[in-house]
């Protein structure tokens, strides 16, 4: 399968946007990239880091006729874009995005979208703290692990064609369904990012704590610095295994609690044992 | 203020001790130095790579007329440690620690020991998920930071000898009394170590989501790798602080998750906003 597209649509030209532009133009994977942004300053930052050829505030225009494309606006606005963009698409359009949540953008597309499906949600999981089209970079995608949803009801032919694409960029695919995907990465992702920064409210509010907060505290709250609006998305769009997570989170947070007020040695030993054991399933390192 | 001792006691030789014996043969701070721990492999251990001289089981033999003693035990072993060396001391012997909670280990040092206290509180806040002589490095507390108490009823000689000792071997001094230490590292150490923790048991709960833990989940729960009963000492010996930030976190996390029930975007990207904002007063970057 090529991962080859003549005319390539990025909507969203932040740093997955812009970094994927770079990844397609420096493999030849791309005739004509054109970008579409709402801020001029956005889209004359992508030009000038050469991560697209053309720019365009109108998605729908800049989507008319395309071979390929990819919708790197946060999870929210997917949806929507998925709406504006339908009527434009020729017969053979392939249709993906880069959000962090999936089953409602997946769903959205199901009900939408003709049969069999072009649209193929995907979750390449690169990202930083970084944001905005300056931070692109060609090997951006390199390394990384891209979730696609499993082929159901889509033309075979679209959906091996994102495939190709996330693994022609450096990135290695894994086939999660979309509900498990999010159920997944709420825990993975999405709870460590609100845990994270509750975590950074709790220590400011001691005042200045800047001399004692080490690299621990750091690693621990890294993620609390990313985008405001993207996150807020994510958890809009990721409610339920979101909320169910944080109740069982705050449930194992107040057991502990207790163990301290109580003073149980043996159960706060227990507990740090199996917590190490867990994390060294979950974590490869 | 010299840093130089004579005979030097380092009460434990993990991490900790084996990297002050290292750091203060590679500097000639130390005529000879005893290595005390309770297991023969350490100690083989501690001697093999050269971070101690000597090595003895019994902590009050091995202090007996020491300039200098360091308890590097966990937290909790601190205390019955002083009442164990006190009568051996020498008039002018000095001692310190290196536990990661001081406010229960000031106190009894200032109940028990005779004044002008010659027992100086210290926390070198250097540390690692590896942990154990064979890790010890001469390097590992340069560019660390260590909170010292400040001068208080000690005697003046021994404070400063303390403070020299942390300097000699690369750290930076902090002031802070121990009641105030111990509330700062309940919300910029301690509490991330109970959430990393709790992280780690939550994803693991979904079974096999290795694929799916990125960079991000092993940044957050990176400390829960540590050693358990360290941790439950430390639990232990700062109940309070701990057990009422924990408290606040966990009515933080709910406030969170009501928002996200409600999906209320505006209070989820205000609360996203402020805690970027938190952590960017906090964290040195």
């Amino acid at each position: 399968v090529s991962a080859r597209f003549e005319t390539v649509t990025i909507i969203g030209v932040g740093l997955l946007g812009s970094s994927l532009g770079l990844a397609m133009k420096a493999r030849s994977l791309a005739g004509t990239i054109r970008g579409v942004g709402h801020r001029q300053e956005s889209l004359d930052k992508a030009l000038a880091v050469g991560a697209v050829d053309e720019v365009a505030f109108d998605a729908r225009e800049a989507s008319r006729e395309a071979a390929l494309v990819v919708i790197c606006t946060p999870a929210a606005l997917v949806p929507p874009m998925l709406d504006e963009i339908r009527p434009v698409c020729a017969a053979d359009t392939i249709v993906t995005d880069v959000a962090s949540t999936k089953a409602a953008i997946a769903n959205h597309a199901r009900e939408t979208w003709p049969a069999p499906l072009r649209v193929v949600a995907s979750h390449p999981m690169a990202g930083s703290e970084k944001f905005g089209p300056e931070y692109g970079r060609p090997d951006f995608y390199e390394g990384t692990v891209t979730i696609v949803e499993p082929l159901t009801t889509h033309a075979p032919d679209a959906h091996a064609a994102v495939c190709a694409l996330w693994q022609a960029v450096g990135s290695t695919l894994v086939e999660i369904p979309p509900p498990t995907h999010d159920a997944l990465l709420a825990r993975t992702s999405h709870i460590p990012h609100v845990v994270a920064a509750c975590l950074s409210v709790l220590a400011d509010r001691l005042g200045d704590v800047r001399a004692v907060a080490g690299k621990g505290f750091s690693d621990v709250t890294r993620v609390a610095a990313g985008r405001p609006e993207l996150w807020r998305d994510i958890c809009l769009t990721n409610d339920h295994a979101i909320a169910e997570g944080l109740g069982e989170l705050i449930a194992g947070l107040d057991t502990v609690r207790r163990h301290i007020s109580d003073g149980a040695g043996d159960e706060l030993a227990q507990f740090f044992d199996a917590a190490a054991r867990a994390r060294a399933r979950v974590v490869r390192e």
